[in-house]
């Protein structure tokens, strides 16, 4: 936010990502802003009719929006297909990664046999293993540590204080955030002569291409075999994934979302916040799992998913959830109602 | 627990924060201890009946408590109408935090434009960005990593292994516990020509004054406005704040709870343990949410609200819960019968 | 996986464990494997009859497995009582964990005071506080912090980015993964004056012999007793311990699961993943909680417990949940319908 902002006329946003320029098309953009907050050099975009009003009361100088709101402002404005993803493109455009600086620090720990790529970049405080390889162009913040043969990507950008394991392979343009754990051991354990014993957990996480994991999110190592996350799968903050799971291409989880070990998921699925996937399922492609939603079983069809109590004032609650403990009785209870009034009403005939 | 003990006779206690002492003045505190386990020089508190037992068998040579009690026990006492914050301060009186012993250790890596006060402190493997300012009295312990123009107010705690990203601010007598992540990209995709696109994450997080997170508590930076924490709140361990969420003042959130991205908690709520509250809502001010609920829509009204299903032996569990997928045939069926017996009733008079 | 391997002869393995062998007793093992990718020198298992397909097709060189299925192939094997447990007992001959490299890194800040044994390995940007002791064997990978007084017993491996606090004690052949904070302060908390007040936490995390925690887990300190965290317990991935805690012995507990503080959990529980305790609980031995399920009492008998929503199609759940709200006015219908089924009936005879 402190260097000098790159900053591009509309007309040369619109040659670059198409849609149709209504308006001034020199005005010059330096940044994406919301409707609310935007000024001048700000571009903005109308996605939900929600925000109406703060379109009408709007200070941005440009405006990305659908044809079916093409008249609903007088600034200049790009009309789209779809708004939110010509400006996800323009924001990208304006907010370009910050160019990495070559070189390793003084103060960073690279083991002999390491390969550090000569346009990488080595923070303070990072440890790199023997046999590890950080790829060309990647980024390896402070106080990450890359266990031995570890092999991180081209154009990654490790944040903070990652941990990689032994063994594991980061592809490229792979982005893990501040406290990401890759390949811990996992939750393999048996129970013998009255005590747990620790399998050892000699798998490997491998990560696909452009993955990008949230803040302080967890990937164990696998059993046996590899815990794998597919190419372009997008993880949020704090996130467990099990040992020996497969996490399908281009799938989304939100935060705090926990996968027990050796679930295979598939591609293109989205999974809600909090929600929780118990062991051994298999979930197919293009599923959604609605937030706080308890998954204990395998699905095997595309299709939204939803296990949640519904919240209610708490002495409501009270009155209601006591019920529940008594589902089969009252379920009982009814049938014998409709039996004997099945008997009344035949007598009466 | 190592250094020499600060000593307060009872008379000074009473002195500085009031109530009424009962029987011997001069007794020197140290420590303060549960009733269970008070020696000398310990004073303990009572503000619980189930507690009656320690109380009488107690050996903490003072105890506080409130009026109806003060007769339960022939030791020294202080009488106060909350016992439970009279303890607190007289913890606080006796545990001050530890001396902050100022200066920068030499394995520190400090960027030559950062503003480090003469009395913070600045533990061992600590990175430092550009522009980043610590205020006058903060201590920053060992693998933290400040970002680029992050800002530290003063009289702070960074306990080791914090990462703050770029240009978030922290107010006054701010603590931060290990593992916290101040500022790491929010969840921000768009879904373009088969796969998700990354959103740049332009906003920041500001905290305020005397805020406390706990242990590996992420909060992510705002989409393109800040996140905001406001002044006096607390958070547990292990919380996920979205992107863009507003936490209102002296509002505290227990262990595990999840935030979603552009949700408003107002002040003075109280959120439980592993809760869930989803993403674009608006949390009315002294709100009580009780552990493990799921919101999942904006809540108006301040009150205490629950969604808990409730706990029984699994082959209970197993035989009322599969009802849960065939209520609304229940109540149909309930209707039908209601209609029926209404008929047959008729037919009776 | 990169240090040549171990070797065994099968009647080795079977002289050192028991068991007893069919076919060729010499076949030389180097590892394990799963039956679907074993090859030559891997010894696989069979523990589960969903798995006869790929007993069927392994190309292991032998084959741990049960008595019953000692004739289900041709291949060399070791025929058991259980199985899984022997397989583990291999497991940990053939991978023994790494020999620990003596010393200290040069680039790790040691307090003068502090008590590294001869035999303990150091890592790099690993800061141990005064008077803080790592016994004999033990291992600290980087960017470990350990605060002043801290106790590490022999033979403990700490992967990289741990935190211990000030005064916690660490038992013998403990192994703290990366991302765990032992010790951080509990969510103590009065509200006095129309804000929240600190308690200080004055008491310790004591962890027993032989406990594993998982990555990013977080045990707080006691507020004024100790947490414990007894002998052989084993936590995964993601979980949150508060303060005041006590978890019994060889207790197994899964990942992303939260306890409140001040519960007391028996020995021999198990409990699944998301699963949410509250605080000032009482779980007995032997208990074993289902995943996700909420903990809001005391457990007082030995037994499977849960407490899930059943999970259903989205527009399923619409139409069933929207009932629980309404569960005590269809108790009232269902008790109304009897008393005037009854009175019918009564007027039938």
């Amino acid at each position: 936010m402190n260097s000098p902002r790159p900053a591009y006329r509309l007309s040369e946003i619109v040659q670059r990502f198409g849609g149709e320029l209504l308006g001034d098309a020199d005005v010059r953009i330096t940044q994406v802003a919301t409707l609310e907050r935007a000024g001048p050099g700000h571009i903005s975009f109308y996605a939900n009719s929600r925000y109406r009003k703060q379109l009408e009361q709007t200070r941005a100088d440009a405006v990305i929006l659908g044809a079916d709101a093409s008249s609903s402002t007088e600034r200049a404005r790009i009309v789209c297909k779809d708004a939110y993803a010509y400006f996800a493109r323009v924001s990208a455009l304006l907010n370009p990664p910050l160019a990495v600086d070559p070189g390793t620090h003084p103060l960073a720990a690279i083991h002999p046999t390491a390969r550090v790529a000569p346009s990488a970049s080595i923070g303070p405080f990072v440890s790199v293993g023997a046999g590890a390889e950080v790829g060309e162009g990647s980024l390896v913040e402070a106080n990450c540590t890359l266990g031995d043969n570890v092999r991180i990507g081209s154009d990654c950008r490790l944040h903070s204080g990652v941990s990689v394991y032994h063994d594991c392979v980061i592809g490229d343009r792979v982005i893990l955030h501040s406290g990401v754990i890759i390949g811990a051991d996992g939750f393999g354990l048996a129970w013998d002569g009255g005590r747990w014993h620790k399998i050892p957990q000699i798998g490997r996480v491998l990560l696909g291409d452009d993955v990008e994991i949230g803040a302080n999110t967890t990937i164990d190592r696998g059993a046996l075999d590899d815990t794998v996350v597919e190419e372009g799968v997008k993880l949020d903050n704090q996130i467990q994934i099990g040992h020996n799971c497969r996490i399908g291409a281009h799938t989304a989880i939100a935060g705090c979302v926990g996968v027990a070990g050796s679930t295979r998921i598939g591609r293109y699925c989205r999974i809600g916040g909090s929600a929780m996937v118990g062991g051994h399922l298999e979930i197919a492609d293009n599923v959604e799992i609605s937030g706080a939603t308890g998954v204990s079983k395998s699905i095997t069809k595309a299709g939204t998913y939803t296990s949640l109590f519904p919240m209610s004032l708490h002495r409501d609650w009270l009155r209601n959830a006591a019920h529940i403990r008594h589902l089969d009785a009252m379920a009982e209870r009814l049938r014998d109602l409709e039996a004997r009034l099945v008997e009344l009403e035949g007598k009466k005939k």
